[in-house]
């Protein structure tokens, strides 16, 4: 039934201490403090202001299981899931103490961008969110490897381009976080998938500078993750993040969202 | 259905990287890096030594839904519930990425601590933890409040002690974690509860000191977290936390074990 480890495994790497110091110095190192300086340039920030209503969309990775019947209910662990919007909602919350910052989860497993956009009203603009954050793109690429979807990165940059038009269009106030696609080399993710995913993670950053959102560089965190610990720590089945791969992605989120 | 803000709140407080500073300075202060050049004193750190299997016990605030269907598994984020032990979990899992690290999570809802013993064979000792982190206590004074339990303090902390001591007896070189019980006065928790509830807080520090156990001063914490910030923000109903509520405690939790 377990497996319990009976011995010590002197080789494994510790940098416990020197992991938290690095996701601090990222957050702090050029975060809204000084971005606040800068207000007469006209850089958006502070992104997340006092009593923000804050939305997470995407697939599966967004989802982690969250509970749909408690959908409605803001800040609430159940309908968060249990992946990287959980954790930085989680950190938001404790760190903001801002008792009316309103954060959701609206993430559906399997989607691709033709399905945010087919559910968008209810689950984008009804909400009158101040703070959009998308992560799409991998199911655009992995349904159509798997035979189940004839989309294109062409349609992939176009739809998506026009999610953003849309919600610029219905929230004219609307501050857009666009989250780069990553998988890691390892279970489902294999050679078939390259370099066709890039051009993917390039549509998304694209679309990112054409909207001047926020990007998220979720592929170079985990491309830098895997120089000293193995792809399944982060991704078992190269797609769905761990724990641990949730944990990253809310800190590069954070840090991201600091920046701006 | 929603209830979005639509005007900002300029009063609110906004301490997001001094949250996020003064949490890393409290991982990194007095930390592992620190306790092992004193090695030579006994200090027991590092206190998660690589490939180390731990543990963490106790009622709903530990449980926070955890799928037990999955609990043989570790480091499963299911298997983790939505709490403070997923946090922590998420947080140990990204900085130490250590591949042999096994996390568990078998807190019950509804547990006082002569319900751990019950179970303890089958959800501690089986499980050849080198770490168990145990919190405990609020139930214990809660259902008596309630009617539905006649124990007192002094039950609770024989009780402790007696669980602790079994655990030294069948795992010598276990490390241990006591978790101060806590409440936020809001929601269930109102005057009926003190002085009684400071004294099963010293119970279990008490304890702890017997068994020279780290202890984690959640009340502490949260104490200095309503400083700014209302009771309800950390735990709608001063039991149980909200996301910010197990952030803050998940932080807390690193923080004692990195002191260690």
């Amino acid at each position: 039934m377990m497996d319990p480890a009976s011995t010590t495994h002197p080789t494994t790497r510790r940098h416990f201490l020197a992991g938290a110091a690095a996701a601090t110095t990222l957050l702090a190192s050029a975060g809204c403090a000084d971005a606040m300086k800068h207000a007469s340039k006209g850089t958006p920030c502070p992104m997340i202001e006092p009593g923000s209503v804050i939305l997470l969309q995407g697939d599966s990775i967004t989802d982690s299981g969250r509970d749909r019947k408690r959908q409605d209910n803001a800040n609430d662990a159940r309908a968060m899931g249990r992946g990287y919007a959980l954790l930085a909602a989680a950190q938001l919350l404790a760190e903001q103490r801002d008792t009316e910052l309103k954060i959701y989860n609206r993430g559906n497993s399997g989607n691709k961008v033709f399905q945010l956009a087919d559910r968008w009203d209810k689950d984008c603009l009804a909400l009158k969110p101040d703070v959009v954050s998308i992560l799409i793109g991998v199911n655009d690429i992995w349904h159509k490897l798997g035979g189940r979807y004839d989309g294109t990165v062409e349609i992939y940059e176009r739809d998506y381009r026009a999610l953003l038009e849309r919600t610029r269009r219905e929230l004219p106030e609307v501050k857009l976080i666009v989250c780069e696609p990553f998988v890691l080399r390892c279970g489902a993710v294999n050679d078939t998938w390259f370099p066709e995913f890039d051009s993917y993670r390039t549509a998304a950053k694209n679309v990112a500078k054409a909207f001047n959102a926020v990007f998220v560089p979720f592929q170079t965190v985990f491309d830098k993750a895997i120089q000293d610990t193995p792809p399944a720590h982060w991704a078992a089945d190269g797609v769905h993040p761990t724990m641990a791969g949730a944990q990253l992605m809310a800190q590069a989120w954070l840090a991201a969202v600091s920046n701006a």
